[in-house]
Formats: structure tokens, sequence, C-alpha cells
């Protein structure tokens, strides 16, 4: 507003001509925020959207919105990405919000839940169901700004070195799995690590580990699991659903004008579909790769399904005892979840058919 | 472009002071289009999702950018919009391109497809699979250029006033169902008839027709047909997903700037994320609602299905043999679809988990 006032003092001295002739009044102060990615633009899906939600911002305002990338790690780590928004040591980060749990535990539910929604699905919730409104309230209280800003499918259900033909399989198994599906394992009787992504390699290969989940099939051929781990086991029921979110420092967001705010969202739900396009489109032929260089692609069997995710419900349950927003994210999701079903059983054909 | 040399050198004769306090250098011409919609605003996800698209534009360019947004019949009937965008009558429409199969058969596969993608594989293949390549240059051979900017997922399979236990009951059912799912249906002994939509209530009402498809629960609701039809079927194998596109002119297309049509594919991209948002948001309560009204809910059964898909395939090979672009588009519909099976099967649950 302010440039935009000063614009216009010294137009008026230049007479109506000139007025009449420049682009029409607008917001027009600059934006310069820096922004933390956890993933690297190497990671496909998962790292190489970002970008360009930020390029079409920068190029439909003449780099007037310049919010500026960063590697991982370069300005904070991956895991404080979160707490440098809060404070405001930084603008703004594009992260998979649940690695907050520690101090908002509700925060997984905005990020992935076992046996929880598919992509479109979490979509519906987030943008018609309430989802929008709940992750602002919880996160304004934060001092950070939500916008859901990337989705992905499911990621594998992980590397193994080791069958799964009943859930008794699971019991001393080492394995690195995070968040609430590593709580469910452990419920199940597995020994569960929550090693960094960059620790995974070497410790399936040293055998420290039997088992490790990390990503979508694009992401993890990547990373070359298949040279250090037999199985790779299907479906990700710990994650139907990946979201990432661009989080912004709440007082940077309010300065802001109403149409930089527009702009934001309008790229980032327009990333929102190039990235589930981008990912659905590309893991059917990483699933095959994967298979040329021998992995031996496995379904976990109906019967650990189900048994997984009878104890994901108590673990779940567990949380939302603990904690009230939690409670209200969870009971909103599952109402959510129970009239979609109707509609995912009546409207589309079986996944199989 | 002319706008901006004007502007600058209006500009320079006030100073490089004015010049520096003036919004940053930007393709500044005005445009104005109309748009003749095909579906009225008052129809859930089908007609209430593009003008938010076309407020975005407005918005975010001070009106600079606008795209004038007309009620179906208003400039032109809705089988008439491709006509009018390809002679330059109206600048732009947004229909489902499909209308068009009388001068450009694989337009079709662009809209809906017979036991065909669901709405986010098509997504992936539209911005991933070539899709969208193969849609502009069908099109622009037609002056046409076509921006996908809405999706949804199925329709129910129809509304019944007789009910389906084998492919023998479809024999002599003086049904309305467009495009290629009539023909699938016609090859299978029913008596397919082509109503507008505006007539299918009254057919229904007085016995000329026994049965008719039209649109989402949401949209089926809206219009009243449980009143006149007993069974409510699905799933809607007929369309599977169903898109829309916001075609242009292509002359008007090629005479704005680069900003421009960046502004004009983002927001449509971000419109394909609130359109699919609010489509699988909305149909369990409307099929809740439904059944509340009286609508006995029902499934087709298998075996139907089965025989409906193999006569499917028939149809679309026959006319693929009979037109190139139809047998193009086809052919990388099939092999997009056969990649993405692999990952549907391992990556997801069962729809029915």
């Amino acid at each position: 507003m302010r440039a935009t006032t000063k614009r216009l003092s010294v137009l008026s001295a230049c007479g109506l001509a000139a007025a009449i002739a420049t682009a029409p009044v607008q917001a027009a102060d600059n934006v310069r925020w820096k922004m933390q990615a956890a993933y690297g633009t190497n990671l496909p899906a998962l790292g190489d959207t970002i970008p360009s939600v930020l390029k079409d911002l920068r190029d439909v305002t003449d780099n007037r919105l310049y919010i500026k990338h960063y590697e991982p790690n370069k300005l904070v780590g991956t895991l404080e990405i979160m707490d440098a928004v809060r404070s405001g040591k930084i603008a703004s980060g594009f992260t998979w919000i649940g690695y907050d749990q520690g101090k908002v535990p509700s925060s997984i539910l905005f990020s992935a839940v076992p046996f929880g929604m598919e992509p479109w699905e979490y979509m519906a919730w987030w943008y018609e169901g309430g989802g929008q409104q709940l992750a602002e309230d919880i996160y304004h209280d934060q001092n950070i700004h939500p916008v859901l800003c990337g989705l992905t499918g499911p990621e594998t259900g992980g590397w193994f070195n080791k069958e799964i033909n009943s859930i008794q399989d699971m019991e001393g198994l080492k394995i690195r799995y995070p968040g609430i599906g590593g709580k469910i394992l452990q419920e199940v009787g597995a020994s569960v690590t929550t090693l960094a992504g960059g620790e995974i390699f070497q410790a399936l290969e040293k055998g420290a580990i039997d088992a490790s989940e990390f990503s979508l099939p694009t992401v993890d051929k990547q990373l070359g699991f298949f040279k250090v781990a037999e199985y790779n086991y299907f479906p990700g029921w710990h994650q139907p659903f990946a979201a990432f979110h661009l989080t912004v420092n709440k007082e940077k967001w309010d300065a802001i004008s109403d149409v930089d705010k527009k702009l934001i969202n309008m790229s980032c739900q327009a990333g929102v579909t190039r990235n589930l396009a981008q990912a659905e489109a590309t893991q059917g032929e990483a699933i095959e790769y994967l298979e040329d260089q021998g992995a031996k692609t496995r379904k976990l069997p109906d019967s650990v399904l189900k048994e997984l995710e009878e104890v994901a419900e108590t673990v779940l349950e567990r949380e939302a005892s603990q904690n009230e927003d939690f409670a209200r994210v969870y009971e909103s999701q599952k109402d959510f979840m129970d009239q979609y079903q109707r509609w995912q059983d009546l409207g589309y054909l079986p996944r199989d058919f």
C-alpha cells in the first residue's frame, strides 16, 4: 500500500497522461522471503515441484514476489524448519509438517495418517471438509500460516531383508519406521529405530536394521535401496497420502497484500495439481525399473494389513485421548472418511477391475 | 507489448524518479474475452468452479485480465460453443469438448472414456503423460487452444425404472445415454436416444424412456431425477473421469503475453485442484440425500460390467480404426493405463478395505 501511494504522488507530478499509460494500480510492495526446503530438488515429486511454484510467482509479478528456495540444510536443518519459521528466523519453509509432532501432535494428521485418506480424499477434506480451517486454527497459535502446496500418493511399504507372511514375522524385526507408523509396528513387537534418511542405506547394508521405509518408488530408486534390501513391500499402509505445506511466519504472511496472498494460494493449488500428476504418473515405471534391478515386489498379506489397521486405530485413539487438537482433527477426518467411503465404493470400479 | 513501449516512452519524459517508483515493467495489455459456459453456475462442481478461476485472474491483475462469464445459451448454445470459438465468433468457451466429436472424433477421449482413467490418472496423463501435447496438436489445427480447467469423478451409472440383473435386461431398454457409452449400450441391444439434459425429467416421467444418465449425484439431485426414476445405478462405468476445458480461439491465445498465458494456466491448474476437491467431497452426502428421498441405490453386477467392458473395447477399437487422431490418443491412453495399473494395484489399499 505504501508503495502504491508513493507511486501515485510521483505520477501526479507528471500529469494525467502518464498515469493513464501505466499499469493499473496494484499492491506493488516487493516480497523477499527465504524458504528452506526439506527435500532436495533432485528428488522427483518430493522436491522438484516447489521450485516451479516459486518460479511461477516470480514470472507473473516480474520478480516482485520473490521467495528464494534453499536446498536442504542451507539455512536450517530439516527438523528445525518449523521452529525457524515460528520464531521468524526464516520467513518460510516447505516441509512435511509432521516433523513438528513433538511440539504439535496433531501436525501428523495434516501430513500422513496410517490407513488414512487417499490423496484426492485429503484434497477434498482440506479444501472442502474443514481441514484447511483446522490447520490454520492450530498453526496460527504457533505463529505459522500453513498453505497446502504439495501432495503425493503412498510411499512403498518399505524395503525388507526378510519376508513377512504373518504379523508374527514383525516380532523382533529391526526396522526404521518414523512417526505413528513406527508406533504401530512397535505395538506388534518390532524393534523400531528412527534413523535420518541419509543413514538408511548403510544401516541396511551393514545389517544394523532388517527393514526401512522411506518414500515413493521414484525416490527410493534414486537412493538405491534395491542394492541393499531384497524385498520391496506394498502397499504404503502407513501413509496413503503425503501432504506438504508452504509454512510462512504469520507476521510475514499478515504483512503482505490480499493480492499476494491470492497469488501464493493460486500457485500452490496449481502446484498440488502438478505434484500429484507427476507423482502418480511415474511410479509404475519406477517399480518396473526396481524389479529389473532385482528387487522382489511383495504385497503384505491381507491378514497382516487387517491386524495393522486394528492396531493403528488403537494408537490413533490413544493419541487423541492425550491431545485436544489431535482429537478434533482426527474426529473431523473420520467423519469425512465415513461419508467418502460410500462414494468411493459406489462411484468407482474396484481397483483390480 | 505495445502498451509497455508506450508507457516507457511517456515515463522517460518524466525522468528516472518516476520510472523507479512505478510497478516493474510488465505486459500490460488489457485482455477482454467473452466466455460461453456449457453449465450453469447453479450446478455444483460442474458449473460453479470456473467463475472462481476467472475471478482469481481479475483479482490478481486488478481487472486487467478479464474473461467475462456467460451463463449457458447466452451467446451460443452448448453444442455450438466449439464452432463459435473455432471461428472467433466468441473468444472462449468452458465446455466438455466431447460435444465436438462430430467434427473431431478424438475429442471424446479428452473428455470421458468408458472404462477409462480415473480423474487423478487422467490428470497425470494430461500433464505428464503427453495428453496435453496431443490435445494441443489436434486442436491447434482446429484454431482452438485447449486448457484443462476442470475435472471431476464419475457420474452415476444412471437412473432406471427397471432393475438390471444381467446384460439381457438391457435389451430393448429405452435409454438416454450420449456418446460412446450410448454406442456401447446400443451394441448390447438397448434402444438409445440422445435427449438434451433439460428434456430428461419429463421423458422419464412420461415413460417415454426407461432410463437415463446425466451427471454427478450432486447434480442429479439438483435436477430431481429421484422423483421420476426408482433405481440409481453405480458405478459410472461410461466415464470414470469427466474433464472440462477452457477453449480459446487460437489467434486470441497467440496474441496475449507469456505472462498472461502463464496466469491462465496457473489459475486453471488451481481450478482443477479445487474442482476435483469439491466434486469428491460432496457425493457421499448427495447419495444419502437421494436415498432419503426414496431412491434405491444399486450396483451393476460384475458380470454386466465385464460384458460392457468387452463391448467398450470393441467400440473404441472400431473408432480408432476410422480416425488416425483417435487411434493416436487411444494408444497413448492405453499405454499410460497399463503402467499405472501396476502402481494402482500395489500402492493403494483395495477400495473396499
